[in-house]
């Protein structure tokens, strides 16, 4: 785990792309063009972008984070995560959550919230539980799936 | 009720600039500029910004409207609105809301959703109870009130 730099977003982007075009996750813009989704992604202070490192130093995984909101609610923090397709279930995404929750304890946040947790993404919505995140609701049909078609959109919590 | 023109912003600022400052009811930045308030405020096609005048033509009340996400989650609308404090108890969020419903119908969403009612604004919780809403989830302690302290933020939800 570390802080990532500029030069990180060559690796990330492919990965970024495939989960972006895959439509399973993230509701982004599914023709983002390379230059917005560096701008979404790479997010600087007093945010931060973080990189999970594989044994061989390629980048497995990434994660942002930042204040859910301005002003009366900036004392939440939210985040988001993705984890390259090829380094899946070895415990990447678990890396960047506990150090995301960490970060968010050191500056100071009281909570995170996770606003839209596609509920089909059940790897997701476990590593998240097992990270003492609680689903507050769930808006129904708020994701058009690919796969499944309307599913909802789970919005988790975890106070710190 | 109808749409607002670019030279109605001058009779919404100082309005949106009480409510702001007041910060009972939205997490905005505090000491916003007016040029960052009317970018956030006056959101153009393919949302749309409204206005709702007094029976002596003056600018009583303002909505916008918009998709609440990009992409997979575009099919949901979500909307903010203003009323000015001098306006309240006249129906004029009420037509606010109205007509806000009426346009994302028309214009093919399939729902809509608040992403943060604060819990202790009871007025306009209970109007969009009355026009059809509940309550999906409510996020504990996520906005800091000024008089009460952290309190919870609604996500509201209506089907169209």
């Amino acid at each position: 785990m570390r802080e990532a730099e500029r030069a990180d977003w060559a690796a990330i982007w492919p990965f970024f792309r495939e989960i972006v075009r895959a439509g399973e996750t993230y509701a982004y813009e599914p023709d983002m063009s390379e230059e917005e989704a560096r701008a979404l992604w790479m997010v600087g202070p007093p945010g931060r972008t973080t990189v999970a490192e594989a044994a061989d130093g390629a980048v497995a995984g990434t994660a942002n984070m930042y204040a859910n909101r301005p002003g009366r609610g900036s004392h939440v923090a939210s985040a988001s995560f993705m984890v390259d397709p090829r380094s899946w279930a070895r415990g990447v995404g678990r890396a960047l959550g506990e150090d995301m929750i960490a970060w968010a304890r050191r500056v100071g946040f009281r909570a995170i919230q996770f606003n839209a947790v596609v509920e089909t993404n059940e790897r997701a919505v476990a590593l998240w539980r097992s990270l003492g995140f609680d689903v507050v609701g769930t808006v129904p049909e708020a994701f058009n799936h690919p796969e499944h078609g309307y599913v909802g959109l789970h919005v988790m919590h975890r106070r710190l």
